[in-house]
Parts: structure tokens; C-alpha cells; sequence
């Protein structure tokens, strides 16, 4: 008997991916409140952010706890399978996001300590891009879409071009002016941070087009055949 | 009949797990190739990490693919199972850690364009003990020996010491001299690469005890029943 074909696993596996979405949900609106915050000067929102990352933690332990699960009862296979492991790793990168979102909220906390460094720039667009390049990343797994995945990876590069404007920008200010040092320090960490969180949206698409079709695009390797 | 107690799934599991200390081996030696080479300021040698990643890139694809013929064909459970979950988890941080020494080799380039900034700090210090927790992490792995691992989590802390200090440290240089800027704007995204090597060592540690005892240590989380 195909334990997969049970119904109970199905909804199993619904329940799984609305953890994961509600986690990405949650991360999500973490780095897109820091990033608001950072705007707004509200430190007392960024206190709140920086040592709110418990809901994000509670489902990264009973997501992976789901996983296990999955996996010792009903021994799942093929899109299944990787239906699951794919959810271990995003999981993974879920709760990176969050940890991430804790870093930008700190490195923003010490930004308001000093003058403020011009309008900060295209920080603000940077965080719309990786919250949005998120989004995308988790539909796409839901959805199992690898077009839209793709747009997902083909957006990381404007991430990226605009993390090394943003630090050619910084840098200007750094060295006309030592008062600028520390605050600019924190946009450029903000700004990696950023980077980061896109990187881990990459990494999730990258798992959505192994997941659907058993290709790996990771490292532009070769496909691999369908197991 | 029980697979697991096949001989051929012990073989592919200690298969796997060679791969997985391989790969670690590869990535550690190329943390440690990008330390030595910023130290004798070894511009060829820094050239050649940066564009050196595919071996780790290629182990990080062969383990992937191993993990789940694993869990496909042999449906393994309890400590089996969470030991190949664990496997794709490390596997993801070896190759992140494969991807941070790039980044080491890239800063180390630009930092050799300017006038050095003093003796290097203590950048080289934190290289080894980013070094020895990615070893004791994968032993501890290896061996299953979780008080291995809880060594490497204590440890965590020693580096996040050393990046704040070197940060400190560097800050002083900055705001006395604008040419020392760029310099050390480079030794302190060095200092953060090597940093979050640890939390890779971290994350490795974290997913043995898990393995081992079934006991999920992060987040400070209440402990899970085995499964």
C-alpha cells in the first residue's frame, strides 16, 4: 500500500507548508518593520524587534519537528520526498531571516546613536526588494511555480548591484567626513544584511526547481536524473 | 524486514559521512589558505581561493544526491533518519563555509590594494578557532560524542568576543585616519565572515546533539521526546 496516497499525509503536508509560510510571514514582516523603523527613527520599535524573534525560533523547532515526522511515518517519495526536504532547508532559511531581521534592527539601534548619514540612501528599496524576492520564494514553493522561482533568482542581482552602490555611496561620506564612520558602518552592515536575506530567498527557489522538477540549479551543475 | 540493518545502508551512511568530513576538510583548509595567504600578502593565492570553490560546490551536489537516495531507499528511522537529516543540514552549512572563504580571498584582495592597517589584529587568532570549531564540529558529528559538541558551542562565544574587539579596535583607526578607511572596512567584514564560520560550527554542533540524543538545543527549546 503507497502510505503516500492516505489522505492524512496530504494534509500532513498542507499543514507543513501553511508552518512555513506563516513563518516567512512572520520574517517577513520582522525586516520590513526594521526597515520601517530605521526610516521613522522609532527606537523603541526596534527594541521591540530585536527581542521578538521567539515566534519565528517556535515554529523553526516545530517545523523541523513536523519534518521528522513526515518522514518516519509515512516514508514519502519522489516529489514527496523532496517536497519535505525541501522544507527542512527552507525552514533553515526561515530562521536565518529572522535572526537576520534581529541583526538589522541592532545595527539600526546603534545608527540612531550618531547624526544621521544623508537619507539612507536606497536601503528602504533594498529591504522592498528582499522582502518582496521572500514572498515570491515561498508562493513559488506553495504553488510549486519554477517560472516564478526563477524570477526569484534573476532578482538577486539587482540585490546585489545595489549593495555595492550603497557601500561606493557610504564610503564617500566615510572619508570626507570622520563623523560619518560609525553611523555609515551600520548602513553597510544593514545593507549586507539585506543581501543576505535575499541570498536565502535564492536558496529557496534553488530548492522549489529541485523540488518539482529534480534539477539542481545550484552551482549551474548538470541535471540530475529523476529519483 | 528492517533495511536499516543491512549492512550495504551502515556502508552508505559511513560513505556519506566521509563525504561530509571530505567536504569539511576541503572548506576548512580553504578558511585557513585565505588566512595564511592575507597574512604573507598573497595576492596569487588569494586569487586562486576566490575562484577555487568547486570542489566544495561539487561534494555539496554528490551529498545532496546521497542524502536522498538514503532516505528513498532505505526509509530509515529514529537515529538513522536524523542522521541524514542532519547530514543535508551540514551539508548546507559546508558549503556556505566554502563560500566565506571566497569572500575571505575577495576582502583580503581589496584590503591588499591600500596600506596595511597595523599587524592584522587578531583576524589571524579568530581564523584558527573559526578553523578548530568547524574540525570539532565534524568529528563530534563523526563520533556521534555530543560533549564534543557542546565544546564547540562554548567557543562560540570566544569569537564573538574577538569580532567586537577587532571591531572596537579598528573603529579607532578609522576615525584618526580616513586612510585607514577602506583597509579596515575589509579586515572587519574578514572578522564577521570568520565569525559566522563559527555559527556554522554552531549550527553543526546543534543538529549532532539533536542527532544523537534527540534533544533539540536551540533556541534554548524544552527538550523533544524521541522520536
Amino acid at each position: 500500500m503507497d502510505q503516500r496516497a492516505l489522505p492524512h499525509f496530504q494534509e500532513e503536508l498542507q499543514t507543513l507548508q501553511q508552518r512555513l509560510l506563516q513563518m516567512g510571514g512572520l520574517a517577513e514582516e520582522r525586516v520590513r518593520a526594521a526597515i520601517a523603523c530605521l526610516v521613522s527613527g522609532d527606537v523603541d520599535g526596534l527594541d521591540a524587534i530585536a527581542s521578538g524573534d521567539e515566534p519565528v525560533n517556535e515554529l523553526h523547532i516545530e517545523v523541523d519537528r513536523r519534518c521528522f515526522q513526515l518522514l518516519a511515518l509515512y516514508q514519502p517519495m519522489a516529489v514527496d520526498l523532496r517536497a519535505i526536504v525541501a522544507a527542512v532547508k527552507i525552514n533553515t532559511d526561515l530562521e536565518r531571516v529572522g535572526d537576520l531581521a534581529v541583526s538589522i534592527a541592532e545595527a539600526a539601534r546603534r545608527y540612531m546613536l550618531h547624526p544621521p548619514v544623508k537619507q539612507l540612501i536606497d536601503i528602504p528599496r533594498m529591504g522592498d526588494i528582499a522582502q518582496s524576492m521572500l514572498r515570491d520564494a515561498l508562493d513559488a514553493f506553495v504553488r510549486r511555480d519554477t517560472s516564478m522561482a526563477q524570477r526569484v533568482l534573476d532578482e538577486d542581482d539587482t540585490l546585489d548591484a545595489l549593495k555595492s552602490q550603497i557601500f561606493r555611496e557610504l564610503l564617500t561620506y566615510m572619508l570626507k567626513d570622520a563623523v560619518a564612520v560609525e553611523p555609515a558602518i551600520d548602513l553597510i552592515l544593514i545593507s549586507r544584511h539585506l543581501e543576505r536575506i535575499g541570498d536565502h530567498a535564492t536558496n529557496i527557489a534553488e530548492d522549489v526547481i529541485f523540488m518539482v522538477s529534480a534539477r539542481d540549479v545550484r552551482h549551474q551543475a548538470s541535471p540530475l536524473p529523476d529519483r
